[in-house]
């Protein structure tokens, strides 16, 4: 089944306690596509300037992810970020954003996107997500991304936005904060009751949470020593759950915890290198082979 | 198999963002006890002061723990500590700290306990622990804990105590400071190389990992949404681990694993009262219907 990812494409420049790589192919949109490119046809939404180089397209069209609702506006320039990650690897920085023609993003579905079942609404702006599932009546799941930002300043909209939702997936820290809580499984069950039927809270390197009304879970990440750069590991997490979902077909209780391991998984070779460079080296071969060692590992 | 148990027994005061106890019965060797009796026969070395309430060693008594190690200083007062948590529930602040009798405390193992297979050596000053280790020179498995304190002001007496042991067990931020380095995976490995046969992280809210020469794994805490006060989970955990190492009398790579499980499922409980009052209200049945609750949540 044909999945519609509608976010950011960015070019980043990304510094680490020990390296640095600028004019990164990045972007919420672009982790999200590239991951679930590995399980199932990807049908991509954003907006680039007229800087963007061609050939970040024809590399995103070669596995087989539809670029043909990726808008370049002429005379504009693409969204950039600049960013520097502590020692820890988990916090960062941000040292520069220009949001350029992505500030004014106003996503228009082609025709052929508009029939997809499985939607993914990277974080962006909730009214403009919104605007996403109205051009998809007939979708079967429609999960979105967000972030404090929208939790602080369009709290209104992301309230409605939840209603609409079949399933949220947001990072801990923002949890704590929509839920008003410290404890995780509180703010879990607490953002549920909000209107999503299941809500996934990303923990980094500690894993992922799942709450729906009849399940609690926590997975943990897999323990990869290689940790190269994070940026993206959130919306490749996402890719990868959403790309199984789809290529299964179903969102079926057993199927939503598998679809939350291959995630993670994707998740853990995603951090492995700059940007995408980790995932343009493996095959789904090796999301297999690193599921198998997964499945060993919780076994007891 | 009898489970040897060195460290601190304590009265403790414990604040939390929505309420306070006072006059708990502490200590890491405390805590441990409990949650190993669950699993095993075990034996309590510690001391304590002419306050020292005797219905408290009525109660481990009670248990079958046996608290013939249980020095008692004449004219002396028992260790105490007050601590305030923050309201993540993670982070404390230690308010007071009366050491007392447990300043000079010179572990002398009754003659019984010398024949122990397994042993624990509950967070302690490195040299006494090393003092207790040649106590008991038959033990098959000899498991210490730690603290940053003794990394900072004793780490020759440490690092030789490392050579000693056959597993350590210590959390997050202790790994990271011992091994120098934020990235856990790489400090487990590192810790690891210092001595140890295996060392084990406890993340707190985020489970543990193990590491060995042959394995790397982590598994995720219980999400338990009752967290009244996380004293002593670090212990009842380490508890509930070598007690179930004793009780099967083996430390095989599965067993360990399994063992690993129930320290963290028993630490879920311990975290859900003051001081010892959750564990005091559960039976073994309670922990092994949480047991199969955690291998379905991590089966998919």
């Amino acid at each position: 089944m044909p999945l519609v990812v509608v976010g950011s494409v960015a070019i980043d420049h990304v510094q680490t306690p020990t390296d640095r790589r600028d004019n990164l192919l990045g972007g919420s949109a672009t982790h999200f596509s590239y991951a679930a490119s590995f399980f199932t046809s990807v049908r991509l939404v954003g907006v680039v300037g007229d800087d963007w180089p061609a050939e970040h397209t024809a590399m995103l069209d070669a596995r087989g992810i539809d670029t043909s609702g990726l808008h370049q506006v002429a005379g504009g320039k693409t969204f950039t970020w600049t960013g520097r990650y502590h020692d820890n690897m988990n916090d960062r920085d941000t040292l520069d954003v220009q949001l350029n023609v992505f500030g004014e993003f106003d996503p228009v579905l082609p025709e052929a996107y508009r029939r997809a079942k499985y939607v993914f609404l990277a974080n962006g702006v909730p009214a403009v997500q919104m605007k996403v599932l109205s051009q998809v009546p007939g979708r079967r799941l429609a999960v979105a991304d967000t972030m404090d930002l929208w939790i602080n300043i369009a709290r209104e909209d992301l309230d409605k936005l939840l209603t609409q939702l079949d399933g949220l997936v947001l990072n801990d820290s923002e949890a704590k904060l929509i839920a008003q809580t410290e404890n995780l499984v509180t703010a879990g069950h607490r953002v549920k009751e909000m209107g999503p039927k299941f809500v996934i809270i990303k923990k980094g390197e500690h894993g992922a949470m799942f709450f729906s009304d009849h399940e609690t879970y926590v997975l943990p990440a897999f323990p990869t020593p290689r940790v190269i750069d994070p940026t993206g590991a959130g919306d490749s997490f996402a890719g990868g759950m959403m790309g199984y979902l789809s290529e299964q077909d179903n969102f079926e209780p057993e199927t939503l915890k598998t679809a939350l391991a291959y995630g993670i998984l994707v998740a853990s070779f995603n951090v492995e290198g700059f940007g995408l460079e980790r995932l343009q080296e493996i095959t789904r071969e090796d999301i297999e082979d690193r599921m198998a060692e997964y499945r060993k590992m919780l076994s007891f």
